[in-house]
């Protein structure tokens, strides 16, 4: 079976990029909802003119098994998939790939790579699904470095083991959303951790970057799905316990996780399944306000009740997803269980919105084991929605001259309203001097009893050319908001390379040299992803 | 109005401790119970005969008004309340009594305190309420040192502010359970985290030692409860962003979370607190194996239900706590809300635990706000029951003789039967060589979807004069049946000096070797309360 191919410079699964016509359809379309001048069918690259500098090192013949230099697997380790990214390799820039690519299949295949990395004075910078947002992967590492070799987790893919008692699974860090789903699924479990990027990103990737769930509330974070973890670093193995729970001293996993690969390479963890829901309920609320269904936001989150779905919209956002056709706020909410029936979880909820100053028109919709059952393998899977082709529309947005991105942060309620307002006078202000023009619109993709998590989407149209200077304005206009305000520089798309002088400021500057003592006992040649979360 | 005086050896308030009557009724009731022999009154420590010796070190005169030599306050520092520090208590040997014992009013005075030991080569032990069960605040520093300081926080013990819309409360590190509880009622807030010691424990504490609350299933531990926090280190200030959550690299919050005061002071953290519950609901489920009861607490922890007790005591415990006057084992099931009554919620629990093979045999029991409001105030408050009267028994059963103590961990429900099995084995056998005889009983305190923490408690009758000898066997013998089963050495107790031999076989190497480097950096002197978790 031929492999499938993944773009090379875009979101996703090559075959998925849309043909003329369709991009001509969506110009049109744009056009209309946004109104910005000059939209465009910019010329595709062309995959042969891809000029790559040759690699600066080779890899010794004890791991010729292991590492490649070929083009094609350089090229697409050369990014991610923020913005930024998907510009360069619009514009056919490879200058910076990666000299070599390890493809390892084992911990030992892993410490050999680092020991020969230690050795020739190479960085090395591990690789999930690639679809780092903040330059988590990218090979720009200090010159110090002779080289840069990405260390691919492919090849370590599978669900190694499930204990059905506990509802554990130890899992490769390579595997894909899609791939540990279907494992799991074949012993009635699920992780329940949906990214947007799910399609390709992996566990391991989850794990390194504090990835956020699909899910409002409760276990939604990578973070508290991990019961364990293993992880080779230059200086070792680093093995936890599988444990429910420990009060033995700081959380040695809660160290790693969120490390962002500048400590080791995480290649397991033991995670926390559950049973696949059987029971689902859903409503959606309309606001003619979005600041009532702010409240009414914030009333269901310090409720109690959980919902697995509490998901704020503004008119903008909920225009864009269809689930409205007028000016209004709309909150979507949904509970799931193994267990039991919702009607009194959904009730409440929608009581408590309505009280707030929403309508619920259409009322809840449950639906019982039966019906949830048939959902399964139909187009109906929740990473078959449109909030995952999300990322497919941006690409194809930049193929036509738009600088499209999106940031997100978490504040408490308390802030929230003063935040809210300067981001969206900041990023307009910014998106004027940068472009002439642009939108901006947020929805809450988490909420917590003490503050939601906002997640803004920006669209401006481009200059060609100086793309990445107007994106810069943009993003440098909304980091400095939430700097003011006490909110995070992010809640789920981790800090990378893009948001790092930003994260300087957020966290106690003690920590970063704590950090900075653990990294050079885990990693003392400082060769682990160099230059990602702390200065290189 | 004169202080209340807290015993000088035992647990709690000196007045609470038992008159010679009383403890002769316990003597005949222990004796019935237990059946141990020899019993007896033992003579209570004479306070007028306690010698101290005199102080090693002399502090500067611009301390003089934070620093106190006087034998009370160095004799009340001197132990936590551990069965190792009652009997040594009571034994009234205070010869490792600390040679200072400072009281800041600020953060400002910390500072000063902590440049003043650095230079007098003095070890600092931050003390709260001074109720560590593991040697947590005990004066035993490695000998390079020219003395010791307690540094107690009872003088900064306030809420310094609440804010109702993010459900959030700036507490300082001094304040106890019940003088920040009261603070909050003003408010219609409570923290709502009772561990055991709430009475004389403090916030601080509770965050060094990753304390766990009262309740069986989410937001129970202090780690979830902590928004931001503040500390002093030797090498300066340690203050983290208030958030509700955030994906910004390793969380820094869990860094200092279970540094048992080896890094720095915590001097406040800002609390996620919770509207005071308006609605309860409650069931006992009887099971006639103990094995049918877990089952029933797994099926429940893995709901979604989210109880807040979830607590199943074995035959003895059930006995001894006066649920139950046959052999069986006995799940106390409770919901708490202040939003919705919680009939869906403990019927399904208890269909749950029914299925199981348990028997409901008087039904739930639901009280909503009026009669929630009724029980404020009165006797019926959570921190006066009898959970929480357990360690003044216990420094009473120590002056009657009688080896008495717990210890707790975690483990998935996979490992528990065996895990179970070979503690009450392995314990049983160090009783019976160390006292002759003996009892252990079990409880769950907390349940989580991949597995219970249990909770043991024994009793063997004391030999006099080897009552610390006979208390380590049985203590190495339950901890190494844990180290065996891959469970936790402690889900609450925290590691102390006491269980740092098995902590350190616990964690991975590599991860000690971190925090070792994160103490250089934020202690450069090793001065901060050494010996507690990992080695001085």
């Amino acid at each position: 079976m031929p492999e499938r191919a993944r773009s090379i410079w875009g979101w996703g699964w090559a075959d998925r990029f849309p043909d003329e016509d369709a991009r001509r359809d969506l110009v049109e379309k744009a056009g209309a909802l946004l109104a910005f001048p000059n939209l465009a069918l910019l010329p595709l690259p062309a995959l042969d003119r891809i000029v790559l500098p040759p690699p600066r090192i080779e890899a010794p013949p004890d791991l010729a098994a292991i590492v490649r230099s070929d083009a094609p697997e350089r090229a697409s380790h050369t990014y991610g998939r923020s913005y930024r990214d998907i510009v360069r390799g619009f514009r056919g820039d490879f200058s910076r790939a990666p000299d070599l690519v390890a493809i390892p299949s084992s911990e030992d295949d892993i410490a050999r790579v680092l020991e020969w990395c230690a050795k020739a004075n190479a960085a090395v910078i591990p690789f999930g699904g690639g679809t780092s947002v903040v330059g988590g992967v990218e090979p720009e590492v200090p010159a110090r470095f002779s080289g840069v070799l990405s260390l691919d987790m492919r090849g370590m893919d599978r669900v190694l083991d499930v204990d059905p008692i506990s509802r554990l699974a130890r899992i490769q860090a390579g595997a894909t959303g899609p791939r540990l789903e279907t494992a799991l699924a074949e012993h009635g479990f699920t992780l329940r951790h949906y990214p947007q990027s799910f399609e390709f990103s992996t566990l391991g990737g989850w794990i390194a970057t504090r990835a956020g769930g699909h899910f409002a509330t409760l276990y939604t974070h990578i973070d508290e799905l991990v019961a364990s973890l293993r992880m080779i670093a230059p200086s070792g193995r680093f093995e936890t316990r599988t444990l429910p729970a420990s009060g033995a001293g700081p959380s040695a996993d809660r160290l790693a996780i969120g490390s962002e690969g500048t400590l080791g390479v995480i290649t397991e963890a033991t995670m926390r399944v559950q049973a696949r829901p059987l029971h689902r309920a859903k409503a959606n609320v309309d606001f003619d306000r979005f600041e009532d269904g702010v409240e009414a936001a914030r009333a269901i989150a310090q409720s109690g009740l959980h919902p697995s779905n509490c998901r704020l919209l503004d008119d903008r956002e909920a225009m864009l997803f269809g689930v409205a056709f007028e000016k209004k706020s709309v909150l979507l909410l949904g509970f799931e269980s193994n267990d039991h029936a919702l009607d009194a979880w959904i009730d409440r909820a929608i009581a408590i919105a309505v009280a707030a100053g929403g309508r619920c028109p259409e009322g809840k919709k449950t639906i019982g084991p039966d019906a949830v059952r048939g959902e399964r393998g139909t187009a109906a899977e929740l990473w078959r929605s449109a909030f995952l082709e999300a990322p497919y529309l941006q690409s194809t947005l930049v193929s036509l001259g738009v600088v499209v991105d999106t940031f997100e942060t978490a504040c408490t309620w308390t802030r929230f309203p003063s935040l809210h307002r300067e981001i969206i006078e900041r990023v307009r202000a910014a998106m004027k001097r940068a472009c002439g023009t642009g939108r901006i619109s947020c929805r809450f993709t988490h909420v917590y009893p003490d503050g939601p998590a906002p997640y803004y989407t920006f669209l401006a149209p481009a200059r060609l050319g100086a793309e990445l200077e107007q994106w810069a304005e943009i993003k440098a206009a909304a980091s400095e908001a939430l700097m003011a305000h006490g909110a995070t520089i992010t809640h789920h798309h981790a800090v990378g390379r893009v948001h790092r002088p930003w994260y300087a400021r957020e966290v106690p500057p003690l920590f970063l040299d704590a950090l900075g003592a653990v990294k050079r006992t885990l990693d003392p040649h400082g060769m682990m992803n160099p230059g990602a979360l702390i200065a290189g």
